[in-house]
């Protein structure tokens, strides 16, 4: 094939076949597409799109470039979430065990922090001892025996993703709904699951700014999964706010731990037992959405959550010590306080900046090489609505170094909005889509 | 600057400024950009066009990448003309020595053919000996002695068109209006010419066969060589059919020779003595492109067009005796006759497969490194329009190789349409504008 004739095929607006586009991902894969071919094309793609059917040539194209994980021995439904990723989202911590708790198997291959947003691994990776590379072997043996790994994409899964994936990044070729789609399901098929529960964050904070989008993305993620005989059920969340209190990896860690033992703030806990309800009733395990959310609650409550947490925990090497006794990690060498300039009600978050502020501190990094502070973070106090009296604390900023918290400390002058006015707080889940 | 900022720049179709677009052109001269962000970006001008403003900027960076001819010493008005290439067009042989004949100096560079169309340098070495590759040096000795030079670029010409072209050859990027532009006119600036004569094709033998287009590139290409003060204008001329009757490189030095003795097609001294007019009437020779034409055409019958190129010929190093006695020149070692399967008007030329049976009978190339027959080529016969009977002979093919004349009367099969009814001949010069 002519991959030339295959970009102005693209560009000119046409669908391509099946064996086009399995040629173009393998080819390219395999360095016989150079990359400037390749840019191109993804520049095509990011201006004419995909159909339905070319985004699942193309996932598939990418899932075969590497393994798939043969869960096929596990009976039980092998169900994952995946969220687009936002400021303190830690809700894999805590669906996680929660689910696994209720029966279902998780088989959860997660990413890094990059940017604003934080990663599953690195919060993991807090715990001292967790490990979250794993063997494809080593990842099927735990979910047998607990029912959740949570762990790293192995250079076996998708490995045409990979390659994709940082063209994307520098060539302004990211921002494309089948690029996204494929890129993400393509992963998530390689984890052997029968079903995912998808939460498409939309809001200042997150990767779409607008719901439209997001509901964009979403459409074409369950799509996808459909074309490939996956159960799935899609939230669009609110990102207009972290979630819970805490931003950085131990932080998040914290607030989880304290979360399954039953001390929450209101938003995480909402949105961790509508996913993990989901998961549990797209595993059958619950007769609804509802009951699902029941169950995870319950599990909560009861302790068995928690207790499945530390299992996950144990098994993945991590130690059980800092988990027990969170009071016991080691502290930030340097904390500052923000205090609130003005009274008024929270009117407006910049959660990127503040997600960004935090990544500033040591939580985050802006390149896939950037060493990561486990205990860097914020602590931020309040959510939007709600009543700030000048002089309050609103936020602490933890680091290791002075200026890291001078810089961040900088930004808070950008972050917060006030409002005389009593406002309404943002509604969290803003759609379910099956 | 950062590159990625700058494609996402011009893929959200924002403007770039003057300095963002020297910095693209010359990090990618330099190797700084890698040929996947080029290209990415040439993809977002490809869907988001250039502003006027722009494409000058384009123009302007990519002329200095390389020298610019100093002909600030020849007094006379330095005119070119430039072609978007077509079959059969063999006007510059003949524009450069009538133009030169009536006091115009000109400095052409000029290409080589590619795919389907001929190119000047190459039917110009058909006369053995002729020498297209002079130093800057010596080009502008012969404009001074002779008044023309036809060579081919140079490395030190606008090199970043030539790494940009190759990349937007490779990349389904060639058809953008604003690229083709600057492509054309850096070359066209650095020749240090005052003024320019577009011959902008439309057709089916044309690189744009919609005179819609044709038309845009005529405006976009004069409103850039307004931004740098040059006088220019365009013919949006017909080339849905070859231009005179030969086709091939010999034969195209052949059939110019005799044009220039007084035996000529129509349509080829129509459209010479019009592009030389405009050339005569641009360098102050004439008062009108109608007197620019009218000296044009007596320089043609009073011979002194013809001295002018045994002139030039003679300056490049060409063998004059061929040019003097076209008869004594090589025979093609294979021929063969088209005849005409069906009486009718010739209503439908495929000059697009005409071309490429040219170039398959050994007159063009498919890539750059390919081999060229100076021999070989196409006598076409008739014009649209004409009547034509069943077993008269359409056309003769030349080649050295049987199989090579067998794949191009192969071609024959598609090439010709006939009407029952009288039809009318197309116009040739469609459009002038200024």
């Amino acid at each position: 094939m002519n991959t030339v004739e295959l970009i102005r095929k693209k560009r000119d607006g046409d669908k391509l076949s099946k064996e086009e586009i399995k040629f173009l991902i393998s080819a390219f894969t395999r360095n016989k597409i150079p990359q400037y071919q390749f840019s191109a094309f993804l520049m095509a793609v990011y201006f004419k799109g995909m159909s339905v059917e070319e985004t699942s040539y193309l996932t598939e194209a990418m899932l075969n470039s590497g393994k798939i994980a043969d869960l096929s021995s596990i009976k039980e439904s092998k169900i994952d979430k995946h969220s687009t990723g936002g400021v303190g989202d830690k809700t894999s911590l805590i669906i996680a065990p929660v689910a696994a708790a209720a029966g279902i198997k998780v088989p959860m291959i997660s990413g890094r922090g990059l940017g604003h947003t934080g990663g599953t691994l690195d919060k993991l990776e807090s715990i001292p001892g967790f490990k979250t590379s794993l063997t494809l072997g080593k990842y099927k043996t735990n979910i047998k025996k607990c029912g959740a790994v949570l762990i790293g994409q192995t250079k076996d899964i998708a490995p045409a993703d990979k390659l994709i994936y940082s063209l994307r990044d520098v060539t302004a070729t990211v921002e494309s709904i089948p690029l996204i789609t494929a890129s993400i399901m393509s992963k998530k098929l390689a984890e052997g699951i029968d079903g995912l529960v998808l939460d498409i964050k939309t809001g200042n904070g997150a990767f779409m700014k607008d719901q439209k989008d997001s509901e964009t993305l979403a459409l074409s993620l369950i799509k996808t999964a459909n074309d490939f005989d996956k159960k799935v059920i899609a939230f669009i969340t609110d990102m207009n706010q972290p979630l819970g209190n805490y931003i950085g990896n131990w932080l998040e860690v914290f607030e989880s731990i304290k979360a399954l033992q039953g001390d929450y703030p209101k938003d995480l806990m909402e949105l961790s037992i509508t996913l993990s309800g989901a998961m549990i009733f797209l595993g059958g395990k619950a007769e609804s959405l509802e009951e699902g959310k029941e169950i995870s609650f319950k599990l909560i409550k009861n302790g068995k959550a928690l207790e499945k947490f530390l299992e996950i925990v144990k098994l993945q090497g991590g130690d059980l010590k800092f988990v027990k006794h969170p009071e016991k990690y080691p502290k930030p060498k340097e904390t500052e306080k923000i205090i609130a300039e003005e009274s008024g009600y929270l009117n407006e978050i910049n959660t990127f900046e503040l997600g960004v502020a935090a990544a500033e501190l040591g939580a985050g990094r802006k390149t896939l090489n950037d060493k990561i502070d486990p205990k860097a973070g914020i602590i931020f106090k309040f959510k939007l609505g709600e009543k700030v009296k000048k002089g309050t604390v609103i936020a602490e900023l933890y680091s290791e170094s002075q200026s890291k918290i001078k810089n961040a400390k900088k930004r808070f002058q950008n972050i917060l909005k006030y409002s005389g006015e009593q406002v309404n707080a943002p509604q969290l889940i803003k759609k379910v889509i099956q």
